[in-house]
């Protein structure tokens, strides 16, 4: 980096969240003294299959470990936490900044994760801390969990202005944001505004949390048998006006899912979740309540197949049974490559006799946790930020969120819609992309970090579309001799005990040229008879059934 | 069959196109008589990997193949007619009719499966095909491709209609849907309504094409670089609209993409696309004009990776490289699982300059070829049936359409729910779930048919999450002994040359196991020895990594 900045320049750059939703880590440097805000976790989509979630690459966070003076966090989402224990193994982070909700989560997170210590300090609303060149303070923000803030980077040239996550609810079930922190920011002048670009696409303003609340409430008095009500775990307003729905709808309520049972605990611990005592009952007294005194929330509105709400939909729920006038709405939205697992969770539900509500226009049972067009507008206006960097989306969202930055008063060639790891270099009168540093994507399957690269994705996903079509065979090593006929094996091809023909044909080819290659060769050259067994396989296979499995030739060599 | 039915009654079932929106193919059975209509296949979701379609389990009409009296057609898409090849290849079907483009889509497609030829027919609007017991006549309807037509069957029981796919457009591009057939038939008394049932989700009367036509051609005048439009290559009535609004604009058009260049040959040829003389150029004419002067259509809506608009987005396209000032208009909606991809394909186009301009509520660059919840009702209104099976669509969809009909005057019990193979016996004054016939999805894959099973795609869906690992040992029959070391491979799992230890560590585990397993041996036992070396990967690998590969035990036998 210090080849990248001058001396008096402030260098501002994200590892994650540009060009994607998800593992958000962004990083304000400023001579010998990093600020990194958020370490997120990315949800892998379709492509990446069989990994459990993408985290950044910290290569340079570890190579200037000394530079850091704090991880400063938004607030409590997977997005913006879930990547803690994977930086701390790599990366001596010595103080962590977090408010209300997000510190639970993360001590929750640690405790999963023993051996890596975590020096979590819980900052307030109107705490300034102060850090050495580079100081902080916050402003609080509406977003679909409580405690979410936004993040005043106090520079020598100036104030730097990070949003979080946030959306305008001017009637929101929690506190209201802090628009006349952000208004005073603002006048007094803001040099940079990193900002949510989220729902850059939605040309509206989101519609209130209250407005939800009411929608569920009507929909209950109308529920004549169970209400079985599924949204994301994290949003813990929403649970409450689930809760309140149910409260003045004389019902019960069961939780179901891990998630959701957490959320829950740590929402009444914290006194997010409140309700009369006897509300809440246990799980398995579900069937001591005639249905239409029983509201069921749980996890499962984006279809995942283990979820509380799938095994229901399937008949495989140990607790719940449907039955005919049981209701289910979702108050959630469909994340993008849910689609197809939640429209199979809905005709099952229908199957089973239940009604299903599910967020439209007509209902509003959701709404975004995130700034539609509208809000991003009155963002940039009452911020009235000198340069601009969109963060938080994918390219599309990035580049429409930099054009409302235009309309909104920032000058043309102020805005910078960047990539992970383009350096942004600011001072008072200035901004240039100085160049890059390195960023990238580490993919995490079950507990291994990094083991998991390119060729292993590129492998499945073939794997995933032919399967795979092994030849073994076995020489003698000094004799360059054959041992045994060929084994043909597959797996995901084709049923091969359907097809021996084929099977006895290949490995009868396989036979036959081998023989003649060992009859050519001089000494063993197991290279060239693997080389020999994939041609055979590549054409033969494919001029018989149009297919390109993955080919695995394997030579035993025995002396 | 013969069993299910008695004397007097017709049988009405599905061996595709419940449950599904896909393999669309309904039979009506009378006596000796079967009528067949459509042919379908079906697009395989995520879940099924490697898949290229599915077909319909073609058992029932292969054992009842001598009632065959006919196969009618109702439209040209491929989830009406892109299974008559492999029909033809396992049943005898004696004629198939079918109506203008779909007589050349059909011809075309046959083509490309010589050997198996195809007795086609075409049928006039107000023709009556009298084929026996059951006669047939035709309404034309509104669809997004020409000649679509909804079938009627005519029994001794009473008459049946079949919809086809249909939407109502008051201000349709081609012809009127045929009102005044379709209220006649109601006002004479139907026995039977079959309808389409895919968009019973949208509370709404679907929008005209013209109001389309209208939006684009408003678009057209406020672009001033190229006008690049992704459509469905099937929609001939779009693409002719884009001609004309290119026109309009004086712009010049190219057409780029395989499927979307045979329709515009096809379309030409019968006179759905029509353009003066010099409106269409040579693809590899493209820069003779200015940039404002240029309208290329193509293909690539879905974000399909192989198709034009998705090589245009990611510059890998021969002729066309996007500029500052094109603007690509999507004229389609995302097919449920696309949306990722598509999203991807925007992602590109906006990073190479280009704007992008998708259907929405605020564009209208998009209208759906299928009837929503008004148009269903005005069909229903019409129709007046008895009895009412809602067909092709999702669960969801066949039940809230049975809803509809409910609320349009069907009496309840009369409204049948089914899944394919289930067969609905009416006659005059009764209609009762008669019982079940073969029905079942068939994969296709490549060249073959039915030799991907459950099994195949269950072991493709364990590969593509963790992988595979094989342990291959090579063992001396007659002396039980081990030869060599037990060889350790992998695809798709972790990558194997940073984890040597890993790798050498579980090939000790396994020599040593199975020597001591050899030698407490009598004779050879493979599995034996194969089932001991699956169980010690299985435990090893999980402990070490926390993931399942698929493990691939192989015992080489050296005599």
């Amino acid at each position: 980096m210090q080849n990248l900045l001058n001396k008096n320049e402030v260098g501002v750059f994200a590892l994650g969240g540009l060009g994607e939703v998800g593992k958000n880590m962004y990083v304000v440097e400023y001579q010998d003294e990093i600020i990194i805000i958020d370490s997120g976790i990315l949800f892998p989509d379709d492509y990446l299959l069989g990994i459990d979630y993408v985290i950044p690459d910290y290569t340079y966070l570890y190579e200037n470990q000394d530079k850091i003076k704090a991880l400063v966090i938004t607030h409590g989402h997977e997005d913006h936490i879930g990547g803690i224990p994977f930086l701390l193994r790599q990366v001596k982070i010595p103080k962590i900044y977090a408010s209300g909700m997000a510190v639970s989560l993360i001590k929750n997170k640690m405790e999963q994760h023993k051996g890596f210590r975590a020096n979590i300090i819980e900052f307030q609303e109107y705490e300034k801390l102060i850090l050495g060149k580079l100081n902080i303070s916050f402003f609080r923000t509406n977003h679909s969990i409580p405690d979410s803030f936004g993040v005043v980077i106090h520079t020598p040239e100036g104030v730097i202005v990070h949003t979080g996550d946030f959306k305008f609810d001017f009637t929101p079930t929690g506190p209201d944001a802090n628009y006349h922190k952000i208004a005073d920011l603002g006048r007094r002048g803001v040099l940079l505004l990193l900002s949510d670009s989220t729902n850059a696409e939605l040309n509206e303003f989101s519609i209130s949390e209250k407005e939800v609340a009411e929608n569920i409430k009507v929909i209950f008095t109308k529920i004549e048998g169970r209400a079985i009500v599924a949204t994301f775990a994290s949003n813990v307003h929403r649970v409450q006006q689930i809760v309140e729905a149910s409260v003045a709808a004389k019902r019960k309520i069961a939780v179901y899912g891990r998630s959701m049972l957490r959320t829950v605990e740590v929402g009444k611990d914290m006194g997010y979740i409140k309700a009369p005592a006897g509300t809440f009952i246990e799980p398995h007294h579900i069937n001591k309540y005639p249905a239409n005194q029983m509201t069921i929330i749980c996890t499962g509105s984006q279809g995942e197949p283990l979820a509380a709400l799938s095994r229901i939909a399937a008949g495989s729920h140990r607790q719940i049974k449907l039955m005919e006038g049981d209701t289910v709405i979702f108050s959630s939205s469909p994340i993008p490559g849910n689609q197809q697992g939640i429209e199979k969770t809905i005709n099952m539900l229908f199957r089973r006799g239940a009604n299903v509500i599910i967020n439209s226009p007509l209902t509003d049972t959701h709404t975004s946790g995130h700034a539609g067009q509208q809000e991003q507008k009155l963002m940039l206006k009452l911020v009235k930020p000198r340069y601009f960097m969109p963060i938080h989306g994918e390219y599309r969202m990035q580049k429409i969120h930099s054009q409302l930055a235009l309309a909104t008063g920032v000058k043309k060639g102020r805005e910078f819609v960047m990539d992970n790891g383009d350096v942004l270099a600011v001072t008072r009168n200035s901004a240039r992309i100085a160049g890059k540093v390195t960023a990238g994507s580490i993919y995490v399957d079950g507990n291994s970090i990094g083991g998991i690269g390119n060729i292993v994705i590129r492998d499945r996903k073939l794997l995933s579309e032919d399967g795979l079509l092994s030849a073994i065979i076995t020489v003698n090593k000094d004799k360059l001799k054959l041992l045994g006929k060929p084994v043909i094996i597959s797996r995901g091809f084709i049923y091969m005990k359907a097809h021996t023909d084929l099977t006895n044909e290949i490995s009868d080819i396989v036979e036959r040229e081998i023989v003649k290659k060992l009859s050519s060769m001089k000494s063993l050259n197991i290279n060239s008879l693997k080389r020999l067994i994939t041609r055979i396989l590549n054409e033969h296979i494919y001029n018989k059934t149009e297919r390109n499995p993955m080919i695995m030739p394997v030579v035993m060599v025995v002396e």
